[in-house]
């Protein structure tokens, strides 16, 4: 029996070469490299990537689909990433539009640890979307920043996250600084009788990365940030899983890929189903009408491809973000129904005192 | 006295709205990511990045100069990237053109560990540019491997990669591969007295990766190839310094940043610079006149970025890549000089059984 495809779907605007020819190129160039000559028959059959369809999409555009063996992408969301559009990247106007991945190799992708439903039992909220802040700016004092996440807390908000800049080098600054945050939750938890979850930012690699993660695992924390287009999506995947934590995927440098004209990986696909199969429990991505929103990609699709059934893995998180204000944060539930959270940073934070009242009124209009 | 600057150079093509404003804004979002009346003084003083010059490029182009406090960079190649794109990457039309780092920052990132002096000196070639092969294709025995790399080292050849397809799940397949590589090529060093190098592909994370660089090091093999756009680029440079090995740096994912029109990062920038400055040993990009070539940057500006004076760090040795031809080989050496390598792949595995009279005849004409 042959291996399960993995089936990538690309769009190819203006190719460079005839359209077929160049499909042929590049599910050679994705699966194995080499020129045609020295593929034995035996290494062809298991592992060469083959062209399903070639279909003309419009003026100057082809889709390409093509079948990559699932062995390929070595049971790693890293690798598969890799297979997908590591040395196509270099190709002209070709951009990643679709994929489907046999149920074989989603099977041996664990997917997110808790996702949606474990958010929801942890925060005791099923009827709503999710509303998320976050703790800024770099510099503020750990008392300042435990003084938002409180206030926000008290209001009834459901997520804190660090923001991405939050970097200490000291771990023990790292350490002091989640600690005043959690005990600072914990008391408005204890006033309201409900959590709100609390997400700190980790970063670097090796030794650092894993004394920031033991600390969040000691402070007793659910999650944490990452940013998986920054530090490596196996990089993060792994990290979450050995210490069992849910983790957050914040977008930044995705752009580079989701914004190109032309050319990338549509963010259906690398903020959507990549993540999920990464196992993120929570995915960020710009959502359309703040500050930030992606050209291309419709923020509806990056929901289904998060929430919708893929093999046995669990629902992620969507959250919309970008600059969304408090006025606005309630107007995605009417398009993407209750299953989504959405961040409001600055506009709320502006609030200072009046943030708990602030995030009260809010969630009644949620 | 105020902390030092990196200075980051973006061109926006048809900005979005008033030139000055998107400067300012790009400034706040890369360094705090927040509204100005939120800044306290003491944090604005310290962490915001400031505007330094706008200027006219051209119809619908302008030159925005930034500069942002080095301490935001945290002393990590990753931080910085993320510093410089992170956000912005959802921005359109930025693209990163120029990075100016400050010596304050650059004595506390360690660059590459040997480069070009130390390659030069352990394989003792001082007055040419060197030849790479690649080993592939994946699900080929180690023994057609090793043969491969063994005729490739008696022909003379420098330096050996594995394919950045070459994964195994098993720890003990990759290093029965190397191992079985490592003694061919030994044999090779006793009869011809000429050391060639052989850097295994490491890839994935956490333990894996560990005992990949384990298995490496008890080997005694001087360096890997990683695949910084795929595992991070601090998880890369992190795992190598640890274990004392020299790195190649394989661009696959890169092209997402280099080839997008009016978007994204400059190779001589995130192929050079940012790779050097991460402690890669050598950096392979698409040269021109392969099969793969950047559509709009300069092979030769990547090799100055790689090479020229930069702080106290070790100039990495450039390798074109991108499916060179063994006929085209030694044409860089008028537009380049002597300090790169060129790297020729499936020109050379075609000859079999001739690839060592290849090589022979291939380095008569470097």
């Amino acid at each position: 029996m042959s291996d399960p495809l993995i089936e990538a779907t690309y769009i190819a605007t203006r190719p460079d070469r005839d359209p077929e020819i160049l499909a042929e190129q590049i599910a050679r160039e994705q699966s194995l490299e080499i020129v045609p000559e020295l593929i034995p028959d035996q290494i062809r059959w298991r592992y060469l990537g083959r062209v399903l369809e070639v279909s003309r999409q419009g003026e100057e555009r082809w889709a390409f689909r093509i079948g990559y063996p699932a062995e390929l992408a070595s049971a790693q969301a890293g690798q598969l990433l890799h297979l997908l559009y590591g040395n196509v990247s270099f190709y002209p106007r070709i951009r990643l539009l679709d994929l489907h991945l046999p149920d074989a190799l989603l099977d041996t992708l664990p997917g997110p640890l808790g996702g949606i439903e474990r958010i929801r039992t942890q925060i005791g909220v099923r009827d709503r979307p999710l509303l998320m802040t976050v703790l800024k700016p770099r510099g503020s004092s750990p008392e300042h920043l435990a003084g938002i996440a409180g206030r926000f807390a008290r209001g009834g908000g459901d997520l804190i996250k660090d923001d991405q800049n939050l970097v200490e080098s000291e771990i023990q600054s790292f350490r002091n600084r989640i600690n005043i945050c959690t005990q600072e939750l914990e008391l408005a938890e204890e006033d309201t009788g409900k959590r709100c979850l609390y997400l700190p930012h980790v970063a670097g690699s090796g030794d650092h990365l894993r004394r920031q993660l033991e600390a969040v695992k000691e402070a007793g924390l659910a999650g944490v940030v990452m940013c998986p287009w920054v530090m490596g999506l196996e990089t993060a995947a792994s990290a979450a899983r050995e210490f069992e934590l849910m983790w957050l995927a914040h977008p930044a440098m995705a752009g580079a890929f989701t914004e190109a004209v032309d050319q990338g990986i549509a963010s259906p696909i690398l903020l959507g189903k990549l993540l999920r199969v990464a196992g993120a429990d929570i995915s960020i991505f710009p959502g359309s009408g703040g500050r930030i929103s992606s050209a291309h990609d419709d923020d509806r699709a990056v929901c289904r491809a998060l929430t919708e059934p893929l093999g046995q893995l669990r629902p992620t998180l969507p959250c919309l973000g970008g600059g969304k204000t408090l006025e606005a944060a309630p107007e995605s539930r009417q398009r993407l129904g209750i299953d989504h959270a959405v961040l409001v940073g600055g506009d709320l934070l502006k609030r200072g005192e009046a943030i708990e009242a602030a995030v009260r009124e809010t969630l009644e209009r949620f």
